[in-house]
């Protein structure tokens, strides 16, 4: 894999300085057409050995284009915030919106790396992880982000040479540091994961450019043509770039017998036994979201269903039993400017809680399968691919403590007009009824098809779906504080 | 100023159930209104002493209302990211956006009532503090916000009475912890240091509401119709609401001789000089950039200057000799949709750098007087208010360890001209001029009247402004450069 990166190549100082002016001038153009257009993010990932010349050609890359429209990042142990939240979620914090370029050193793959060579983590863990990364990846490029991988390279007696070059300069001593001896000590080691790390990484859509780091004019020339010919490839594109994937069909729905109609919507409970449960559950609640044991762990609560469906009001039973600097709730309404110009499932990253703290979506990242599904928003590519990414996501917040409860609240269709009509006559403003929301009621087989097909898809393991029958209000309200005690109960255990 | 608050006031049951649902139904209409106007937000301010009914009250208002447009805030000791920023960096990032409400405990009162209580501060210090936070507080008003700000009472006997009580009861047993106690005993001292806040914090724009925290019916009440009374009078002016500010008119400029036209603009030096004074520059930048002492501070650069005053340029060469992992160049265009929901300095605070690094801002804050004043894009009171407002942000950085550097890039008419020509000329579509650029030409001498004002306003102590001559680049990007490193190096001394 570096057999090539190892020859030592060279580009004499005539042949750079006679490349590089027009070079520079064909980069910044065309970083520009990229700010014009605003369609895709650029993300560089900096990769590599330790003095094979990472930042100094990062460094010039921002002297060669305009530096106001690149952000580079340095990731160090994370901070508090971080560590309190799943491993990607600085990373997602990091990427550059459309038409800005990221630089990211210590990136997604330095610690699966380290930890590989310290040989804190075992062959197969690090498998995993790269599993992860390159399902990670391959949303990305398929939100269309652009993404260059770069690894730099030095044999072993390059990178003894380089290091000993910096230490003997008093100009760059400093950058030179106990660290970076200790891994020249592992250099077989560290080439042997690396190696190992990027052929699993290396895929058709993100593949893995390994530059020799041994001469500081050939790297720059070849990381400035890799980056101007990726720009340019994928800039004459524009507007006609489509991630490549195709999304078989969907097997036909069976109209007579799926998961919603399947389940008797109205559940007996009357008044007095709801005030009863209500008061024994939001008591059980209280106390878990106040438990020693929580302290470690976060709780992430996902509402969906049909308008009138009840939601709001079995958010509020269970708000009702915590404390409100504990819970934050977030409506999930049209995105954001800031938003729209990120990969889908940013604006959900961005609401993370920390330890010990509730978070509650009131409609969610499932909006990709529901509502874009069914109104057309997205391409069936990209709504088919959701699912998996979705799991993925989900994955990560298990993997990270917290424990993630979903809810369907199923309201027959009968109700709904019931409801509407109550609503309608409401004087309170807030009970309003939009004519979307009457839209969305012709809608109502589409939406039942899109529901079955994410239950089916989604409900994992670490995050299953709870389908609650939701024409009586009461048990609606019971049942999900009863599944969200359960769920709890059974991971402070 | 406590005297009411512990007369013991008490509501009845009864007269608490009839009160209730039709307070409950008001607020939730204002809280609706609130969201469909959109034009400003809420901010409540939860303070005072602990067992009067804070989180109780709190987690009322969020039942009573619709808690998915409630943001509620608890701020505990500041996280590794905060504590390297500005003391008010947390609390502008949780600023509600208009429409919202934002529940804040512990807020920017409590660290200052804390540090006195303790002796941790002087008097005086105290007083500083308070000040400040007037500023800080008439600021959030005139930017639109309806500050709401609740202190909650207890006597000393009242208070006894409560922790016995919690501490008696094991479901609320765990609400009471040793700190607690400790300020029981320090309660006269307690109550001393907040009578003291809170008549210095006690303005027209912003007034405390003292609230008789011993009776759960009677304090509830209270706050509900506080908050539903504040809202419903402030909705009801909706768009009609301005802040009461008169600004006074500023004195006639003198166009014979003004700080730009007294300005000697095209300064001698010659490329061979340049070259030579370019790399002396950047090699002190590179190692005060990196010196020990700088890991504890960091560096905001500034750059304002009319159109073709070499702004770009100049930044090029500052970033050259740094490292693009340390420094952030932030270009100021058009703020995005969720910053036009925030107060106008929300914006900027985002961008903070952490330490040891550098932000350097292409045009910043200074937009409110110069381009948003010429343009008229907001109103002359709103400008005029902005001179202090800056300065107090800047003198926040200053206090967190940034050092300031700010400035005026200074061409001429004719040599502007100039460079649009050649531009005009040039192949390169990142140098185009637009329409803007000719029409900000006819405004020339109202943007000099507004520099002028701008640096007579904001070159303080703590963040002077540099006027560079700027007719020839090579001078421009020399004195840029040198008066860095000097402000640098005066202040890691």
């Amino acid at each position: 894999m570096f057999e090539s990166a190892e020859l030592g190549h060279k580009t004499a100082k005539a042949d750079y300085d006679e490349a590089e002016p027009l070079l520079r001038t064909q980069l910044l153009d065309a970083q520009f057409d990229l700010l014009e257009q605003k369609q895709f993010a650029v993300v560089v990932l900096i990769n590599g050995i330790d003095g094979a010349g990472k930042g100094e050609t990062v460094n010039l890359l921002n002297e060669w284009m305009d530096p106001r429209h690149i952000q580079t990042w340095a990731f160090d142990s994370p901070t508090s915030e971080a560590a309190e939240r799943p491993f990607m979620w600085r990373f997602w914090r990091a990427l550059p919106p459309r038409g800005r370029i990221g630089m990211l050193f210590g990136n997604w793959y330095t610690e699966p790396i380290r930890e590989r060579v310290d040989k804190v983590s075992k062959r197969a863990e690090l498998d995993q992880q790269l599993d992860e990364i390159n399902r990670f990846e391959t949303m990305l490029v398929r939100e269309g982000v652009l993404l260059i991988k770069l690894w730099f390279h030095l044999s072993r007696d390059g990178q003894k040479k380089r290091l000993k070059a910096l230490e003997k300069d008093p100009r760059t001593r400093w950058r030179v540091t106990e660290q970076d001896w200790r891994y020249y000590d592992l250099y077989e080691r560290y080439r042997e994961v690396a190696e190992h790390t990027l052929r699993h990484t290396s895929s058709g859509e993100a593949p893995w450019m390994i530059v020799d780091g041994s001469d500081a004019n050939f790297r720059a020339l070849l990381v400035g043509r890799t980056l101007l010919e990726s720009l340019r490839k994928r800039l004459d594109l524009a507007r006609n770039w489509h991630a490549r994937v195709m999304a078989p069909p969907l097997p036909p729905p069976d109209e007579a017998r799926n998961l919603l109609n399947s389940l008797q919507l109205r559940q007996p409970l009357d008044k007095k036994a709801y005030a009863e449960l209500l008061e024994r559950y939001q008591g059980r609640l209280a106390l878990l979201t106040r438990a020693e044991a929580f302290r470690k762990r976060s709780l992430v609560l996902v509402f969906e269903g049909a308008d009138a469906g009840g939601k709001g009001g079995a958010i509020r039973r269970v708000t009702a039993a915590m404390d409100a600097r504990r819970y934050r709730i977030i409506p999930i309404a049209a995105p954001t400017e800031e938003e729209r110009a990120q990969p889908y499932l940013w604006r959900f990253w961005r609401h993370l809680p920390r330890q010990a703290r509730v978070a509650i979506f009131d409609r969610s990242w499932y909006g990709r399968v529901l509502v874009e599904r069914v109104e057309g928003y997205c391409s069936e590519a990209d709504w088919m691919r959701a699912y998996a990414e979705i799991n993925d996501f989900e994955d990560q917040l298990a993997d990270a403590g917290a424990v993630v409860v979903k809810f369907w609240l199923s309201v027959s269709k009968e109700e709904q007009l019931v409801r509407f009509n109550e609503r309608e006559a409401q004087p309170h403003k807030r009970f309003k009824i939009t004519a979307e929301d009457w839209r969305n009621r012709e809608r109502w087989d589409d939406y039942a098809r899109a529901v079955c097909d994410m239950v089916d898809r989604t409900s994992t393991e670490t995050a299953p779906w709870t389908l609650v029958e939701a024409d009586n209000k009461y048990f609606t309200r019971i049942k999900v504080l009863r599944t969200i005690c359960e769920r709890l109960e059974a991971a402070l255990e």
